[in-house]
Order: C-alpha cells, then structure tokens, then sequence
C-alpha cells in the first residue's frame, strides 16, 4: 500500500506505535513536541543527514538506510565522548512510497536506536516531490563535564586511529558500528586533547582536526590501518569510516596501548602519526567535499 | 559564487561565523556537536522541515524561508507551553546555489533565533541533486514541569484560538510569529487541558486534539476568527497559521478573557467551540494531509 492511501496521520501512527522508550521520557512521538527528563550538565547536540542518491542508493535495502541515518548522529555524539541519548527523525519521502518499504527504514532506525539505548522520540514527516530524506537529530550527555572536542590537539600530541580505513563503499557505509563505548572509555581514562569520528576521509577530517587546533600534522604513511584490499589513497580519501580519529600527548601512549587490547581486542587501535607545529602540514591528498563538483 | 566554487568547510565556516549564542553555549557550530550547558527538568524536542516546491516557492525571499523553517520548530516549542532553547540547522542545497542566496537563509535563520533568544549551535549541510531541503530541530524548556499535551482535553472544555485563521498562503505563511509568550502565560496562569498549533489547518488539527483526547468536538462555524477576505473554508482548510488551539475548563473562561485581553491588547483571542462525549464531533471538512494525492 502507497503512503498516499494511507494518509499522513495511520503512517506516522503505525511507524511510531512501537518504539522503545525508557523511563526518562514522559512524552514520545505524536505530540507537538517530545518531553525527556534531563538531569543538568552539559548536553551534546547534533543533526546530520542522509539523501536518496547521495549517502544511498535507491536500491539498498531500506532497515540499512534507517541504520546508517541513526548511526551517523551517534557516531558524531560518540566523536566527543559522549552518550547518546534522545533522537528526533525527519523524513521527506514521495507519496508513491511504498509503506513496506518506509516500515523497514524505520525497522533500521529502531534496531540502531535499540542497540545504542537511544530513545526515538519523534520528528516530522512530510512529502518530497524528489529525492529521500532523512535527518536524524540527536541529544547525548557527558559525564562529569569530560568530552573531547577537535580543537585542543597540542605539538607533540600522538594521533591514533580505530579500526581500519578504506573501502566503505563496498557496504560499511550503511553498516557501520559508532565507536561510543570506545569513545567513553578514552575521555574517562585518558587525556584526549582532541577527537572527531572519520565522515569524510582522513584526508579532509585530519586537518580539519589539526586546523580546529591551531597545529599542523604529520601521518606515518605505511602505517595506515587499511581493509582489506584498500590502497593507501583508498584510506586517505574514500570517507565513511566512522571511526575515531584522536590525539594524546606522548605520555599516555603506554598505557593506552596496553589498556585498549585488553578493554577492545577485536578492534584495532592504531599510532598514525603525530601533531606538529601550524603551518607545517604534510599533504596527504583531498577528501570529500560535499560541494565539489 | 557558487557552494562549489567557495567549497564545504569555507561555505560553513562563513555561516556559522557571527551566531548570536548566550552564556550557556559551551561549544557552537565547527565540531562534532554541540556542548550546552542544561538545568535539568523537563526538556521539549522537535525537529521539523520545509522543502522547495512544498512549503516554499523557489521564487520566495530566502530570508524568509529561513525566517519560516526557524519558526516552524519554535512553534511547536510554543504549543507546549514552552521556551526555545537551542536550534540545529540541517539544509540540503544544489552545490550551484549562489552563496549570497543561501546567506540571506542564513540572515532569515538568525533574525527568528534572535527574536525567539534561540541558539544556533550547529547541525549539517550536504549536497542535494533535488529540491532544496531546510530542517530545524530545537530543544526547549518548560518551567516548574508545566506543559501542556494534545491529549488532556476533556469533555465540556472550552475551545479557545489566538490570532485569526486563514488566507496564510498570501504571504503570512512565511512570516508568521509563533505565540511563544502568549502559550507560557496560559500554561502558567491557567488549568490548559490540551494545546497545539494550528499548521495543517483546523479541520485536520482539532480532530487530532480531540482523538488523542478520547473526546469529540463541536465548532461554531459563525464564531470563526477569520482573516479578511477570507471564507469559512479557508479558515478551517488552509493550514499554516500557526496559532494556538487549546482548551480550558468552562470556569476559566471569566478570568482568561478578562486577563488576555489586558496582557495580549493586539491579538485576538475567540472562544470557537467546546469538546463533547467521544463519537460525536461535528464533521468541519478535511485540513491539509502531507500525503495526500
């Protein structure tokens, strides 16, 4: 059945009569506005998106289009050391959709906010006389005022990367894992002067890291962490990693090496190079640009 | 000069540069996220969206359709009797838009965030190969745990509307003044059952007022506040008023005229009609449904 003949209102009935809520919210989806319990401190805030022909193809399958739309706030609450808390999802889709198929955006929403904890507490939806799109705006707390920015690597600072880069195209773009658990642990245990997750590719998300910190850097080029059958430039450029991108200063590389394989053993942890003076940045290529031609 | 000639981070790093933010914005615009600084309680969360061809001409002034995609949020903020908080700014745009045409969104966007003491604090810009895309999603507060719901009406409530109805489409729909200080003076002063804003009409709102508060309606159509040259029709069909609709207990009713009429001299306040037993509203005709053909 087509969303036009269900109207708008069973569609957003039906596509939110489901959704996990813990005791926090006193008010979910369908009314004008959401109404959470916050506890005070400092809150993360951030809105992202993901358009039909852009981040996806219209042929992916939808639960993973729902996933990546989720995913991509929280890896960003996550990139500060944060924990993500409540999400507001905005969706423009063409009368003709088939309710299926939006059923199964909404499965990926819902099994990504479920295994994150993540509250979805409502949104909008409207029609699109073009592509889809989907915003995922998302709320998340720091514990005891710790988070980590992109602006205070220091000369001398170690830059570490998670998991491995290149590639994502193949499939990891949709169905990538945000490094929050991580993420928490390095603001809890460790210095982290500065930190982002990797959306663009190491090769524009690095200096955008070292120009936020008024520093410039240096990359151990054969020392990238690469997938499988990845080139160096591959790692460099391709973007939608989704992993963490962080610098420590030199004292703490010890003990964050030994502590990260005993804490996360699947997941590699990498030295890829260091912070150095401004102005003297090695180029390691362009990333992605959303506005190059 | 084009997005694609300026590129991404100079397009976003111009925006956001002169953001009107207040002490409690910790970290704006440029990183992951936003870090602001919250009092605990009771927080509100909406996002919402207009897209080009939609809600907006592409021939309409951008100031404001930002002017509009800023107000809609803060609207719904408004209807439950609370006060805007914090705002993400998510815009999907052809990379051959002109800069200046996406700075005057941008000064549209400011100018509501000003008016309303809304921070700007960040959100995303990306590329669309379609019509243009602009979300807002915000953050409110609501004071002593007082907001008011659609679903609290009850049978014999009066039903009240701000303002006049109708016509919006002429150019108000761009231009409207959410009622934020008029819905936290009611909520504050007086027992409101249930509230909303009016933005797909009221044919479509009031029966979603009443259904989620298991009761029915009665309008009487002669008492509709219109605005000139407007018929009946247009004022229960036309949507995008952006008024409130609420309801209070028929005991209020002495006070809350006396009071409005002092505090709020320049805008209309008229009594409309009443909620009845459950299964049997008046039939008013059809609002606005965002999937219909």
């Amino acid at each position: 059945m087509k969303l036009s003949e269900l109207g708008e209102d069973a569609v957003v009935a039906q596509l939110t009569r489901s959704l996990r809520l813990d005791r926090r919210v006193e008010l979910g989806a369908g009314d004008d506005c959401a109404v959470v319990e916050t506890t005070g401190g400092l809150q993360l805030l951030k809105s992202d998106c993901i358009i039909e022909g852009v981040h996806f193809s219209p042929a992916a399958d939808p639960k993973w289009i729902g996933w990546k739309a989720m995913c991509r706030s929280i890896s960003d609450i996550a990139a500060m050391g944060g924990k993500p808390l409540d999400a507001l999802v905005t969706l423009a889709v063409c009368p003709e959709t088939e309710f299926t198929w939006l059923k199964r955006v909404y499965l990926g929403l819902q099994t990504a906010a479920k295994s994150y904890a993540v509250n979805l507490v409502g949104g909008e939806t409207a029609k699109s006389p073009g592509p889809i799109f989907l915003s995922v705006a998302m709320t998340g707390m720091v514990k005891d005022g710790r988070y980590a920015s992109r602006s205070g690597g220091q000369k001398g600072d170690l830059l570490y990367v998670t998991g491995r880069l290149g590639g994502s195209i193949a499939g990891r773009h949709l169905r990538f894992h945000p490094r929050v658990a991580e993420a928490r642990w390095l603001v809890q245990r460790f210095p982290v002067h500065a930190m982002m997750d990797l959306s663009d590719g190491l090769a524009s998300d690095l200096p955008r890291l070292a120009r936020a910190s008024r520093v410039g850097f240096e990359v151990d080029l054969a020392n990238l962490p690469l997938h499988r059958g990845c080139s160096r430039e591959n790692g460099l450029q391709d973007g939608e990693d989704y992993e963490l991108l962080f610098a420590v200063p030199p004292t703490a590389k010890r003990k964050l090496e030994a502590e990260w394989w005993t804490t996360f053993p699947k997941l590699r942890l990498t030295a890829i190079g260091r912070l150095v003076e401004n102005g003297v940045s090695q180029f390691i290529g362009k990333g992605y640009d959303h506005f190059a031609r």
